[in-house]
């Protein structure tokens, strides 16, 4: 097995996503391509010890950043790391491909050069997120703002099995996100989409409030990408708010400044929970090889735990799974 | 002015209605009717004293259930608290309705009885949200899941007024929730949305990403109504879940237990600004007539504040000046 990392993608690469490669290279051993301009790549790697037999180098000569628009900078930048990492995946030998760059560039440069799973029409992006009762799998934050119902029973299956190989959770139920808990509740968009998964969705759970979500009341989250997009960056920015009003409040009285140093060891222990870097990338699902997008903000333990998953997804055969239950005629 | 009180809604009415209506009767004094079943609330006025003259009791003899089906219930019970309220505001004398019971019913009733302002085509809910600097006012939050660019239009124009008039906000901008920063972001209906504001608005200001909602960049922020209550949701199901995490981790150890102790004056400050009953109600904007909708978990301070709020709209002239901002010909 053979793990392809975009090295130029990220607010911090190439140094962030390097140190994780050399930190899974060290802790568990996957064989990995780095791919990216050579002599960056190479200068980084002059800091760290690692098994380098485990290591290949691959040479990419553009990069794509953070804000291009994704469709015109695939089209432009043919031989970007994220292109050329992607098309790899067609190569015998390579078997995922992870980048924190340009998500946008990711799918769009997935769906056309690895095009999709037989069966599958449109591609999601996978979340882990922390909950009251362990973490939840959300799907799609993203990828498809503008999906059918059809679209979110392939997410519902895929999610399901992503939730049974790579988390290893024995029995995940799948809930459709909408706005009131009642079978009948909501759009026209989620009424048809909760009748579908109840028909084809044999561990459907039925509808999950927005309020619930962080409940922990079944593993995996179904909805449409733009919602769930809605749903992740407005927790990000609740979070961020909260703390940044408690760290005013607190600021201004020693007391309850002493308090906050007293709690610390505990709330460690919540801000671990809710790190997404435990919990390594998020699985874009449909397309017809094994792809993890990495938060832009992804230090080098965020990019180990996502070569840990993507490795998770290989040895599991996420891909030939997925296949045949989506198109179980195939 | 006479704001017209519905004492059959919400989780705890009539107890928590009536007491708040005391409330507002004896420490600011507006004239109120309170409609329902007339025995009951005047065996719950017993408890209380207050200037009796401002009150008057209104029977209803039927009710609306907090999850009855809105448009069923509406037409079934002509006699409900929330059908006779709503129609009072026709007749001279009755200036705003006040409920914390059915949500869809409240609106439903509204759009049937009262019309629309000329020139709106759909009503809003609005809410007030605590952020970094101070509060915002969020809208559609529910009422119109599925709008057009022009609705989003008239809710900008809206909430504008009622920022200025009854928040009391000098300058007011408007961002249009999306999920991405730039111009040419999201679907097809956030571009066309922006395009129209950009054109229509004075004090539009572009858009907000969902996680930039709680950092108080503008006054108002206008979005469809079912992103809004899919935000709104979430925010209170996160925060939910954080304060139930932290007690659980705080529970474990006694130092942190002291910690939070010594916190506690500061934490309460922070709850008191994340307090929706703070801010009173939710105005339905965009019905011809000054409607007001309180959580259905509304203790007696977020009745009080919404009658409150009710006042100041009626003072404000709200309907005309939202009359003559949206149909400048009429």
């Amino acid at each position: 097995m053979k793990i392809v990392v975009d090295a130029m993608g990220g607010d911090h690469a190439p140094q962030a996503v390097i140190a994780g490669v050399v930190d899974a290279l060290n802790e568990f051993a996957p064989s990995i391509a780095l791919i990216g301009i050579r002599e960056r790549i190479e200068g980084e790697l002059k800091k760290y010890k690692f098994p380098a037999s485990l290591l290949e180098i691959i040479h990419a000569p553009e990069s794509i950043d953070m804000h291009e628009p994704a469709t015109v900078s695939i089209r432009k930048k043919r031989n970007s790391s994220i292109t050329l990492g992607i098309e790899l995946l067609k190569k015998p030998g390579y078997d995922a491909f992870i980048s924190a760059g340009n998500t946008g560039a990711v799918v769009a440069a997935s769906s056309i050069y690895l095009g999709m799973i037989p069966g599958v029409e449109r591609p999601g992006i996978g979340l882990v997120i922390p909950t009251l009762n362990k973490f939840s799998f959300i799907m799609d934050v993203g990828a498809n703002t503008d999906p059918k119902p059809e679209h979110l029973l392939h997410y519902s299956q895929m999610a399901t099995i992503y939730a049974r190989e790579v988390l290893g959770i024995a029995d995940p139920k799948v809930g459709l996100l909408n706005i009131g808990a009642e079978e009948g509740k909501g759009t026209d968009f989620e009424k048809e989409t909760h009748k579908l998964l109840q028909e084809k969705v044999p561990n459907f759970f039925g509808n999950i409030e927005p309020n619930e979500v962080y409940f922990g009341k079944c593993a995996c989250i179904i909805c449409d990408g733009y919602v769930g997009n809605v749903l992740l960056k407005v927790s990000e920015g609740l979070l961020e708010s909260a703390s940044a009003l408690i760290k005013r409040e607190v600021g201004k009285d020693p007391l309850a400044m002493l308090g906050a140093f007293l709690m610390k060891t505990r709330l460690h222990n919540i801000k671990k929970l809710a790190d997404y870097s435990e919990y390594g990338g998020a699985p874009l699902l449909g397309v017809n090889g094994i792809v993890m997008i990495s938060h832009g903000r992804s230090n080098p333990k965020a990019i180990k735990n996502a070569i840990r998953a993507a490795a998770r997804e290989v040895e599991h055969k996420i891909i030939s799974r997925i296949s045949s239950v989506v198109a179980p005629g195939s």
